[in-house]
């Protein structure tokens, strides 16, 4: 297993940091002695009206006493502080220039950022992206300040002065919450709480992943950590529950997350909603769980909680680090005020008198920028060694390097498109569900970074690799994820994965209609630019006796009004094809493909290149771009369509069959092109599709019409519901005469 | 508190029950002795590759034997085994004549599911909507065929014999899940796993709060457990761990859990991905635990853990109920096969060959049903007393009883809209979201059934009821309801609330954006009739420097398209007033308020009556139903329109400006009102509003404009946002012009 030298090197890190830290001089923090201990105005004093907090704020003195005994480094702590303060004070001072923000968390959860980013993690500023870096994500999106700090004392060039000056503005680089889009140096987009951590368990499985497949006795290639920094409103989310419970089962020995445990949220106490025993349900879930009672200051205690937390290598940890929201504002801490909204100039100075702070805003003090400068050689030293590691590798082990590379840069195989199976008018007819399972198995031989699973679906929506075993705590070398009933944590892990390395392509299943559960990590996926494959079955009414609750209606309409998704209704075998020619050339934004549970006919005319074009023609008996009649259709509704057309033919009529696979592909074609499938003097159009007609006016056109199901379905076998809602060859007949 | 005198009543039902069973006659059991016990071939032999299986199996016969002993009724177990597995057999034969269903719950369950239904629930068959009634929810819905056995035996006229046979048919009374809409005796809609349980949540709050409201000192007239029977896929949801915790934080004692402990889900042994800890989360959760260990057969243990469980009074009980899945089929059971498909003719006569059953499908022995018999006239006779009761209590306690009625009842008092506030073009500028709290607020002094809450975000929302205090474990009466921060779970809890009693009317509320992770809920509101009050504001880009994360953009299109549901999104007061009193009237369907948190200015024009009609005139200067334009825009884009043709008029064109407060009401109205209002004659028509603009094709024709958002949002300051995307009073002014 890696972890064990990976253990040895942050070890050294650790030492490293701490030997640089007591040689630093400490100019500023001398000529103002106080600051190196909590002013007499003491933060706490906000805090005693809450029991609970009183017990943290009074172990406080005793803690940093302790701390500074075994260490003997007054200096090195003072520095510490002063560094801790700057980041506080960016973030307050960032928060009330914008007159927008959190500072709050920012203000409790300097402490262990600066330790993270400082001491314990490893990474190059100047190439945000290299591969091995430990990844960091901030779960509680909201308190971002916290991470453009650090960024900025790190040296990362996306977050310079300017950039923190211009927090929340048009056009930023420091937006409202972590965008991975906007800043380079953010892993995931956070801020819907509970994406974070679930995000981070996709990053922790893909580091897992990559180390037993690569990782070689005598050169652990892959080989970091996941941090992650969560609030009360994380462990709320049922998302975060979900994703932890695997991240247990995983063993994902190298997760490590940091509690912001502050017992406020934006309706106040915790207390009165949220009283759990989050430690007791932790370790439940097979985490390892420690508690840092003082995260305020108590620096030492949360260095032996990651190194305590590092040493355990078969189960994630978390550690709880009960902290003070605001800590430093004399008169807001530990309150929700301090939570969401700017200071205001009267506490802001309040809180630089309480924390000794004389620096103008956004001053970071030159003893801090430069123990901090050391970052960008030590991250381009790192670097090299791994690169020198890698090269190594690469000698050695070429074959597996190559494939390693592929994950790493996201460079598909050239000919990867070949592996896509092809289908005749002649092949046996056959769910797309089924089809879909043909082309993932022939795609996992052509494509290293595929992997993925169901939510306890697999039977159902065709999603095992055959070639392949379980992804387990004890295999993690295998690529089928076994999510269990867990559909929003699916998603979110799946968004961590594509997110981990360019060549990841994950994909995760349940039927259609639960992607109400995952909604919101979908969203994020298009939002955040991951390319993630959501194989999606059961996609309508076919699905039968299931009934309502299990019957898709207004899902196809709801994707394709959300942005950069791509939403994909595959007729057949060569659409099913094209679909995941679509889907894995996509990176950039999620494909939803609605596959039938329902056996369908392989349609003459279907092709990949069609559905590369979103909307094409796959039958026409007019001529001169002059059909009387244009009959559209989706999925399982297409051979509805071209059985339809057959039967008009037959009375003479000039019929255009039309495949409209993908509303956003089509969008994106030509106006010419447009025109060529969709003369706009040709209004006798009727659509046909087993789902809401919401949105179909753009389509059929005014005077067109749209055949669907406006209301919820029902339990009966497959045929008999069709036939009762009008989803029928005779319905689009009776419509396309009635329109003539 | 109630729970003192129903736990006596309860027990004296427990007692009568064992009563009855022991002077029951065992005709036929007598004339097939080898019935009464487990025929050599056991079902525990296809368990025997699961190690944790085995030991349930091995302490099977023991606990029986102990049960024997200590009772000394070997007729009386007879007879009950007699009945689960009539249970047993009536789930199998319905799901082989539908070729399609679950047996395997229905079979493991069937000895809980008897225990409940025949010797510890109260309920009246004859009326199973008696207020009083104990609630049972199949959270895990997929089981439906017990829930039907169930109801059939216990002579519910929902569910008669000729139902059984039509299960999962084309509109027959028993669907594939269960639905309250379809079967009288379901009590809300399951089938989406965790939503049931969550459910139960809304289900057992209700009783509290009605008990802590109503209840009197020498008069306990609210008074009934909640019982749920949930499976491994429920407790895998997140939705479940969100609802759970709440359920221990409040301390709901009458809600009894019983898992269905069975290890196996559709993909096969639980080990794969589920091996948390449950009992021990449960803890973390404040739940009372206990382990039925032989849930196959040992009637005892579930008895005495429900007596256990109902003994515990401020904490919720979860029974954890080991259980073969397919008890009985010595060929599938133990296994996912008999999850999810019919057993097929073999296994079917080697299940009636195993269990000794030598009646024909569908038939219930005449000692079954004789024994059954008795809780029609039990039933009458329990809600006659409760009548009696109600009765004394309405003549000491009037007011508090018509209250009560009220609620029970669902009868709106008399003139209640009145209540609604009304606004002048001359009231202030204010966010949509701040009238929404004046109506609350206005609302909840004339409708007893109106409570609520916010997922954590209640200064945000608005919510707050301010005459009221928090519903908490010890001031249940109260009606603010404190979420936290578990969107999902918020929302089926409400769904359990309002399907408590016609009364109840329960609005919950978080940012728009967040119904992604809520999604799931909404839709079983709409689709199992919860007239449920969605508060969701921030509502579009509008609400500025939090960015694409928090800025709702496809969501009104994705609600649009959801059958049964109300999208509603005012303009200022009256309309938001107008918005609720729809909310308030429609008792069978979800409204879904999008409320601004920008402020808006008051409007001329707009109306309450306007608001019920979906879309209305608010300015028109043209005549003859003739306008040049026809500006459309909804909540605060209606101001813009608003503007923009005061502009234009000034230009001298006749121009109308149309509220599109809500789609669905205004496709409801008649031909002539929708001419009247968007006459087809005029095609140069523009929409404004600040979300995509998927669907407005229908609305603006093909000749007309949508003004809205097809991208994600931004995080800048709002108007800065409102200015560079376009959506401004010049755009429309612009089109408009462009068209015309």
């Amino acid at each position: 297993m890696a972890s064990t030298s990976s253990l040895h090197l942050s070890q050294a890190l650790l030492a490293r940091a701490v030997y640089l830290h007591g040689s630093s001089s400490d100019r500023v923090s001398l000529s103002f002695p106080s600051f190196s201990g909590l002013k007499s105005h003491s933060p706490c004093k906000a805090a005693a009206t809450s029991s609970r907090r009183r017990g943290a704020c009074a172990s406080t003195s005793v803690v940093r006493a302790a701390a500074v005994e075994t260490l003997d480094q007054t200096t090195e702590v003072s520095l510490v502080e002063k560094s801790v303060n700057t980041i506080r004070f960016l973030a307050i001072d960032a928060v009330e220039k914008a007159n927008s923000g959190h500072p709050g968390l920012p203000m409790g959860c300097a402490p262990m950022g600066h330790i993270l980013y400082d001491e314990v993690m490893r990474y190059n500023p100047k190439n945000p992206t290299w591969f091995n870096r430990d990844r960091f994500i901030l779960s509680a999106g909201h308190g971002c300040m916290l991470q453009y700090a650090l960024l900025h004392l790190a040296g990362y060039d996306s977050v310079l002065e300017e950039d923190l000056k211009e927090f929340r503005q048009w056009g930023s680089r420091t937006p409202g919450h972590p965008e991975n889009f906007e800043t380079v140096g953010i892993e995931v987009t956070t801020g819907p709480l509970g994406q974070g951590i679930a995000n981070a368990v996709g990053l922790a499985l893909a580091e897992k992943h990559l180390a037993a497949r690569f990782n070689k006795p005598d050169n652990e290639i892959v080989d970091h950590y996941t941090y992650v920094i969560l609030g009360d409103g994380c462990q709320m989310e049922g998302i975060s529950n979900e994703a932890c419970s695997l991240a247990g089962h995983w063993g994902l020995g190298k997760l490590i997350a940091l509690y912001d445990d502050n017992h406020i949220s934006i309706d106040g106490d915790t207390e009165i909603a949220f009283t759990e025993n989050v430690d007791q349900r932790f370790e439940a879930l097979g985490w390892h769980v420690i508690w840092v009672k003082n995260g305020n200051t108590g620096y030492d205690e949360i260095r032996a909680a990651i190194k305590e937390a590092k040493a355990v290598k078969d189960k994630p940890t978390m550690i709880k680090v009960t902290t003070t929201i605001g800590f430093g504002s004399p008169n807001k801490a530990n309150s929700y005020s301090v939570h969401g909204s700017a200071l205001g100039t009267k506490e802001v100075d309040a809180t630089r008198k309480n924390l000794g702070w004389p620096y103008e805003p956004f001053h970071v003090p030159e003893d801090v920028k430069k123990h901090w400068s050391r970052h960008t050689p030590e991250g381009a030293k790192l670097e090299a060694e791994w690169n020198a590691k890698f090269a190594e590798y690469e000698k050695k082990y070429s074959e597996e390097a190559a494939e390693l590379k592929a994950i790493i840069t996201g460079e598909l195989p050239a000919g990867w498109e070949k592996a896509l199976p092809t289908y005749t008018p002649e092949s046996p007819a056959d769910a797309t569900r089924n089809l879909s399972q043909q082309n993932l198995n022939a795609l996992v031989k052509v494509l290293p970074g595929l992997l993925g699973g169901s939510a306890d679906l697999a039977s159902s929506n065709m999603t095992l690799l055959k070639s392949y075993g379980d992804f387990q705590k004890n295999t993690p070398e295998e690529r089928n994820v076994r999510f269990g009933v867990r559909e929003h944590g699916m998603g979110a892990i799946c968004n961590g994965i594509a997110l981990h390395s360019p060549g990841f392509i994950p994909y995760c299943a349940t039927f259609f209609v639960f992607t109400d559960y995952m909604r919101a990590a979908i969203r994020i996926s298009a939002l955040c630019e991951a390319g993630v494959i959501y194989v999606m079955t059961h996609d309508s009414i076919g699905l039968g006796e299931d009934g309502p609750t299990h019957q898709p209606i207004e899902h196809l309409a709801s994707f394709r009004a959300m942005p950069n998704t791509l939403m994909l209704r595959p007729a057949d075998g060569n659409e099913t094809a094209g679909s995941y020619k679509v889907a894995v050339v996509n990176r950039k934004r999620p494909s939803i493909l609605a596959l039938s549970r329902q056996k369908l006919t392989q349609l003459p005319g279907t092709s990949i290149e069609g559905v590369e074009k979103g909307g094409y023609i796959i039958s026409d008996n007019s001529s001169g771009n002059k059909p009387d009649v244009i009959l559209i259709g989706t999925g399982s509704e297409l051979e509805i369509a071209a059985a339809a057309a057959e039967d008009l033919r037959k009375e003479g009529k000039a019929v255009r069959v039309v495949s409209f696979v993908s509303w956003e592909l089509f969008d994106e074609q030509s106006d010419e092109y447009k025109e060529s499938v969709l003369p706009a003097s040709v209004t006798v159009r009727v659509s046909i599709e087993a789902g809401s007609t919401f949105g179909w006016q753009k389509i059929v056109g005014s005077q067109g019409k749209a055949i669907g199901i406006d209301r919820f379905g029902a339990s009966a076998p497959a045929g008999k519901i069709y036939k009762e809602f009008g989803i029928t060859k005779e319905a689009v007949i009776a419509a396309a005469k009635e329109l003539s």
